[in-house]
């Protein structure tokens, strides 16, 4: 049942365009769902995006508007007044939605936008929610909901929300408020259901309900509607106030959001890209983290000249430079990441440091002696130089050590420093990890030769 | 509102437990939510949870049991007899916790638990659960659901959703079934809520239903749950027939799973672990990335070792060997990474291979056009030798070139024989870049230096 993009239907859509009439494979666009409409915008011009939307629905319209990609919603709008962006989008439009795309549009379109919105509550809306910031659960939040005082009767609840479900497309909880708006807990769709219609809210709602301040940052919303499995997430104000509602789709991209930013950071990419971004747009994303690898290597170059002397008279000691960079760097990237993931799940529980330096420290030593054997067999079987095997398989030990304290230790005081932990994946330890690892290497080298 | 696990408080927790009855700490746990409680599990012994355990309410102790980690539970049950299992926990849970439960429990074991549960419907639907795999969209679903007849009228519905509901904890969507159980569309709750009472299913429910197949994988079960923004989604079997509905909670999970599978490969990491397990297990996963590291490693010198007699007469060749290798690394994961992410998000679009190489070659090119302009200066400078300079500098952006055309390559290839491409990125594309990088950069060096 799900429908499935090909190439060959976007090329059919561009053909159609150029007729410049409806057809049937446009009308066919039209009952796509807008997260697939939103894929075809995707995959065609700015132009041709254009020509396609005035074959679409007034409602459909902007519900593809707000699936776009924001790079591609941005060109998108820029070909639009203020006051058909009003008419045409904002109005059919969640509060939180037309919130999120306003923000995109530079201020002085966005307040002409503003002052061409006829339902002056739903302008007012929006207004409130610009204020918030965008991570923050204020900037999540939709103000759409339902709402029933705790004094009211069944009945009475029933009518009240038939008005205000209305506006609002999918409800999940009714939320009971008293007379100075606060938050008191919430009535189940199921419990109205099965009540009789002469009781009252006050005996049937249930008083727990989790909820979250408008200035929680959207990571702690996202953290704790995992946590507590919740699809939706009440907002108050500094004094308990319902003022709205976050819903889990939009935590589902925060998650995802998070996700993918760390993952990014561990791969040395330091703004959120993805491959259908411009040339200039990936380069710039790069090139940072490859000039932190370049200033290491060249750190690199310099510890390796401190002991050129040391590797003309034995120039064998250069074959295990990558071996002893390569490892770790990978040590130190397997540590700190487990560190980062550990704190991203909250899962770290209450170990101290040092418990946890310890333990790194038994998993460094058990990994770091496995694979140092296998070097100091493989060395004394082909190198046949006893003094090379043991300073090869030394100093493995030592930098797998070293890199898996050190992978453990940055992350954890990033952290606690309120830095985020996984700018210490990727690039950066490796970079440093290389840098000691040759230190040792050499040094290791430097007592062997002189002992033997 | 929300509940924050302290060290003081699971200390107070063991105090108490020691002195073996009910004191005011231990009844606030029983208040917490399951998602608290399970965390309080984690960080107290077997022995200690196995004792609080008692304290908690019936329905509670099962909601916790299913909030645990797999392996606290596992050993958790241990202790319990297939009796108290299904008498205890198994008859307060939803069909598909249930079905998860038992699949982590010995087969033998697990029988016999089935066998124990006294409700005959109950156990049937578990059995029909466990016979899904565990990744599949029948493996994610839960029996309990809401259904009505499209013949009947809402005052009929009303009355056989009471029945219904009472079993179920979140009615999100009512599903609409003909006479043979096929999935015909969905009623929602709000439209139940505004008809009139003499109306009739046929005329108030929606056609337009997304639904999944019971065989389904669940990432794509997840990506599609993503894509539409749904909180709950039907399952049916071949014949198109309501079998199961799963909802976002449960995707949530996997998404996260995903995430982090994807992270830990980049990092190094073979298996699901974080850094609660134990030293052994830490050390298992991260032990065979490092030996193809070690083995890389073995390559690299070998690889040095055919140079061996230029790097006696240039030994300044061995300064760089470092950055070479740093860089072609970096690089590599870099462009992997962003392929692996597109893949994963779907967000690649219809490039083709080819379209795809060339935009990353003009990335490369500019990257390495950078880095190495700012190497080549460098050299020249501290260096002072252009031998070496020309060498390192050219070498550099024929790593950077070849590290993002083969980063982008791989994972685009295992994606195409249906291997997952994140085991592109990390310690293999890392290991296949220094060792390709190094010769390179050594067959430069041997060129430029004969020609010079």
């Amino acid at each position: 049942m799900q429908f499935e993009l090909t190439k060959e239907f976007i090329d059919q859509i561009r053909e159609d365009l150029e007729l410049g009439k409806s057809t049937s494979t446009l009308v066919q666009v039209n009952e796509l769902h807008p997260a697939d409409i939103a894929e075809i915008f995707d995959n065609i011009s700015a132009e041709e995006a254009k020509q396609l939307f005035h074959f679409l629905d007034k409602e459909k319209a902007s519900d593809v508007l707000i699936e776009l990609e924001e790079d591609v919603r941005e060109k998108f709008l820029f070909s639009w007044s203020p006051n058909e962006i009003a008419e045409t989008f904002i109005e059919q439009m969640d509060s939180d939605d037309a919130a999120d795309m306003l923000q995109e549009l530079p201020d002085r379109k966005k307040d002409e936008v503003i002052s061409n919105i006829k339902d002056a509550e739903q302008a007012s809306d929006i207004v409130d929610l610009l204020n918030y910031p965008e991570d923050s659960a204020g900037g999540l939040m939709a103000k759409e909901l339902i709402k029933v005082n705790i004094d009211w009767s069944i009945l009475k609840c029933v009518k009240e929300m038939r008005k205000q479900a209305e506006d609002i497309e999918n409800v999940y909880t009714i939320y009971v408020v008293d007379d100075r708006e606060r938050l008191k807990g919430t009535l189940s769709l199921k419990r109205l259901l099965l009540a009789p219609s002469e009781s009252k809210v006050r005996d049937l709602y249930y008083e727990d309900v989790l909820s979250v301040k408008a200035y929680e940052k959207s990571e702690e919303v996202a953290s704790m509607m995992e946590k507590y499995d919740l699809v939706v997430l009440p907002v108050v104000d500094e004094l308990d106030r319902l003022i709205g509602r976050i819903t889990i789709d939009d935590i589902v991209d925060v998650i995802k959001t998070e996700a993918d930013k760390d993952y990014q950071m561990a791969s040395g990419i330091s703004e959120k890209v993805d491959s259908a971004d411009s040339v200039g747009v990936l380069t710039r994303a790069r090139l940072p983290w490859l000039l932190i690898g370049l200033l290491g290597g060249i750190l690199g170059a310099l510890v390796i000249g401190q002991y050129e002397g040391q590797l003309q008279i034995y120039p064998e000691m250069a074959l295990f430079i990558p071996l002893i960079a390569a490892m770790g760097g990978n040590v130190g990237v397997q540590s700190s990441a487990i560190i980062v993931q550990g704190l991203a799940n909250n899962s770290l529980g209450f170990d101290s440091l040092f418990a946890r330096l310890g333990k790194e420290f038994l998993v460094a030593i058990l990994n770091g002696l496995a694979c140092s054997i296998l070097i100091l067999i493989y060395t004394l079987i082909f190198k046949d130089s006893i003094d090379l095997a043991l300073t090869v398989s030394m100093a493995l030990v030592l930098v797998i050590i070293f890199a898996g304290l050190f992978g453990t230790f940055v992350p954890l005081m990033l952290d606690k420093y309120k830095i985020d932990p996984a700018l210490a994946t990727g690039p950066f330890i490796t970079t440093m990890n290389d840098i000691v690892g040759l230190f040792i290497y050499f040094g290791i080298g430097h007592l062997m030769y002189n002992i033997f």
